[in-house]
């Protein structure tokens, strides 16, 4: 909020896009106050996440413009609105893709918070991160420790939270054998994660010249896809207990299934229509899986962020101010990003 | 075994085909003795199931001719060879498509008996119950309770573990919503265990004529797929905990996925080379998964069994003595059958 | 609610004790309206469980006087206020145990509800339903199905789904050796969930006389815990995977440990400050359990009526007019009911 | 074995013990040749466990005199029985508390090769690693990768696997919170797998100078049992998600039990026939649990050995020739052993 004299109401300025592919322009509005059971947040990152293109150019159902994109946000709580217990100003927070859950559908009951039928994604259902200010539900904040920066927790509330989530909930237990699909701002986590869950750890993605970064995040192998046989090599390491699919290409997803060992998974995360095609004969014998993974909730994030904090994961960002939005969307674009793009706001 | 003078060595006729694609010709010979770790079994009754075409055709790899088929015999032990403990002749057992493990492989040392890389199928790794006696591993027989007759027990070494089993391993349980797809040998089968374990169960299959007899088999719920949308009736239903796919359709698999509930499974039973095609965006929000189910061991095979002693679960079946095996296997091919084609051999 | 001019307000009555250990006294009180985030309820009827003494008698913490206990609750909601989102009045609804979470909470925002850190229990935390209204949290309430009449859905909601809930999440599978200590309010009802769950089911109780009613309830087996070693009558039986211990007593449960078989569990549900006494000898080599069941929340209550509903699964009630609650409390205490009493108020 | 001339059979030496309570003897005998679907080892190293004195004692049924006591062992195959499939000589193989199992009886049908109702325990059924020579069944043997030495590996037969396969096992998820109760040859370990397995750990022991080690070993968290109040600590932690009970001490395993969280599980490792004491008001309303856990099959010590390997994992160990079993052994039962005696042949 630009320093103002007091008797002008406070402001903060966002990134919008006016109607479907875009281009972004800061706006500045009125600082809103929290209604009953929100809290505001000052946002201090924003991570630029892929499926933030999904909608900006509309690919999503009921998205409405003008919109402003960002579900990775880290900040600090700056207002509390009515009957919201749990929440103090000042507190640090991350909020992720889980930005609030109704409570009250069969799913809430159920206690499964990840799939409510009227989850609110910030930057979908209400205006995201790419601002200086966001207003959230009470239930969508995520403690951040001590141990990380705004920067460094932004991208764990999608990027992190589902990757160290798929991993730790899946079947795979510490010494099996675990592949990551893809290098980028999830893989690059998910290899992280991975290898200090106790994982044996392979790395796949394309090209030679990620062998050595793989192996930085903690990959025990590494397996170049242009050079074919994935399913053939992970086999020939024992085979995988799980394939973590980050990369969104079904094509790569199906032709890793028979990498996988008896009673594997394919853990599908990259999100795409595109169909993946397995067959029961490549199933059935082997009782193997292919299974999608949400991201988390508030919680999960939260115990993604102390994890990281215990075991030393931490996300490869390239920073870029708010005022630079548009660079570092067309830069998340290109796939060139090492490895996540991180808005910042200066506060 | 034919009755002879004692001179002569005991002989035991078999079914063979002895090449791919069949006929059936009956076979005497004598009757072998069991070697070290075997057991000898008189075979009562002999289940006809749909692979045993895949190996009549040699559409599985490894098929040798002249081939006896039969993988779901139900019979009593006259013979047991050196170092076989737990076996007494006259016992009645049942052996299923488990025919025998190892002990020794990756699998076998970990407990994770069906997954044997030397899993033994009688009917393909040795001859099987087509005929009047089987030699098979000690690791094979099932024991039979008092309360099924050999031809009700017979269908549950393949049959019926592959859907009991497939049904108590998944993540269903009592009161969730499961539909089994198909109502044929596998199907009647899976609808009658899904009904006594607790589930409200679905079934479906094509044409309204089925309904009746769905329900005769526990059903509370009956789905034309004839008359299309079987998914979006699921969902009506509340949406499927498990779709258990008894039918080797990968198309109707395929059309199933969205008929399941959030954290819901498409269990594949039915065997077929035809892609399942299936998307992330299907499978991601809603934590979804596609998962193959093999049979079970003999251990399983026991357990279903009783499992059936204790609730009434029985196998519907047609009866024909050995003799008329080209007539039993047609009509088993032609899907006529209601619902299990049963070999007799009036021992 | 006395019909009344229309001038005056509605009132209803409620039986209270004044202190601790107290005789029960009706009282006429005006009728509360709803506020924001509550429900009201008519109470139709209302079970009287052995936990409503240790309120009674302020044998559990935080217990203020006057009290109107009762957390077995069926009947209609009626008002409903401010912000509540899913209830209609009109709806048949039980309230059991689980009076309502927080939902800010660890626990809660874990989707853990039945631990919430501030569980309300009805009877307890707020008035409860020995009463011809309750007002309850909106997070309280359960559908009841048409099935069910008032009189069977109030004890579902405590001695129903601590039994159902504590089966249906234990290791036990189908075919699997169950036995249930105890055949009062609870253990009548987990011997029917048992046997409907595919159970194998073992009642355990005191004297021979209640074998018949055991095998009328479902249990396959009965043993007197009269006659002694009820451990090695298990064993006899092949050993049980799970003990249902629903008889408040902790020497009966230790002696039953030694009937585990193997990866066995003995569930507790008898609530007493007695220790269980188990050694290390006796858990070590078998890998047996020793695990403590809570209730369940809202939506368990409505698993458990729906699962009911399903297979026949009843209470068997004595039911008394709200005006003999003393009556009916001592029949409670004395352990002569058979097998729950319900008090109504012929709403 | 002696070095010899040829014309005289290869002889070995073994430390035993002619009567309950010892002592130790060397002794030279003819080296035995395996037979059938047998293994026999060159011990290289053998781990002292506590456990081994219930055998010196007879405190364990069926102990045969003279005793070689011994279950972690590690060395070379050297000789191979008839019907042994998947062992070669000169592979390095570690044999620990697993032994062998039969194949035959319920469990080991059921793939629970470790509740296998004829567990052969080295030391136990059949002359143990205080030798230079085993033979063992060849479902014993576990393979030692290159990393470890043959010191290193002998006591993850019985110290490690226990430890690794009771918290791979548990409910524990990365991230929670782990306790080890005792920080001796199993605590030891135990702490630094917690840690590896990505637990935030909390090693207890007693007396504040272990404080230390356990950091060394790579806990997060120390607390001095010898100040009280273990359960309040743990509490004050936020509770654990583990208790792993190493120490052979009911009451401190009975003290323990009020620091677990919702959830959470008492993993009983310390064998002893003491009672412990536990309420159903300590697990019912927290859902808490007290589990037994044994050692591992053959391939969880090789899955431990791999993990090890993966990890960094190392025990701790002091060595001594098999000459000075009696000073090695005295030093074992003294507790002074930092952290785990190694008997070693020279081989």
């Amino acid at each position: 909020m630009s320093a103002r004299a007091s008797a002008e109401p406070p402001t903060f300025r966002s990134a919008q896009v006016a109607e479907a592919g875009g281009p972004f322009r800061l706006v500045e509005r009125e600082l809103p106050e929290p209604r009953r059971g929100q809290v505001r947040v000052t946002v201090e990152a924003c991570g630029v996440c892929r499926s933030d293109a999904a909608f900006v150019d509309a690919a999503f159902p009921d998205v409405r413009f003008p919109l402003v994109p960002g579900h990775e946000i880290a900040g600090r709580v700056d207002a509390v609105g009515d009957g919201v217990e749990g929440w103090e100003v000042g507190e640090r927070v991350a909020v992720g893709w889980f930005g609030g859950n109704c409570g009250t559908c069969l799913a809430c009951r159920e206690g499964d918070l990840i799939h409510c039928a009227h989850l609110q994604v910030p930057g979908w259902a209400y205006p995201g991160g790419y601002a200086e200010s966001v207003v959230v539900p009470a239930s969508a904040p995520a403690r951040i420790p001590d141990e990380l920066t705004a920067v460094e927790a932004a991208p764990m509330g999608c990027a992190g939270v589902s990757t160290f989530n798929a991993l730790r909930r899946s079947a795979a237990r510490p010494g099996d054998l675990v592949a990551v699909l893809g290098l980028g701002g999830l893989g690059h986590l998910g290899v992280q994660f991975a290898s200090r869950l106790g994982f044996e750890t392979v790395a796949v993605a394309r090209g030679a010249g990620k062998a050595d970064a793989a192996r930085t995040f903690g990959a025990h192998h590494y397996i170049d896809a242009d050079a074919g046989d994935v399913a053939g090599r992970l086999r020939a390491l024992g085979g995988a207990k799980v394939v973590l699919a980050t990369a969104a290409s079904s094509d790569a997803m199906s032709a890793a299934v028979d990498g996988l060992r008896p009673n594997g998974t394919l853990v599908v995360l990259g999100a795409t229509p595109e169909p993946i095609r397995v067959s029961p004969f490549q199933l059935i014998a082997t009782s193997r899986s292919v299974h999608g993974h949400p991201s988390g909730t508030a919680r999960d994030v939260e115990e993604t962020l102390r994890f990281a904090a215990l075991t030393g994961v931490r996300p490869m960002t390239e920073t870029r101010p708010l005022d630079e939005v548009g660079l570092a969307y067309d830069r998340m674009l290109s796939g060139d990003a090492r490895y996540r793009m991180v808005l910042t706001t200066g506060r």
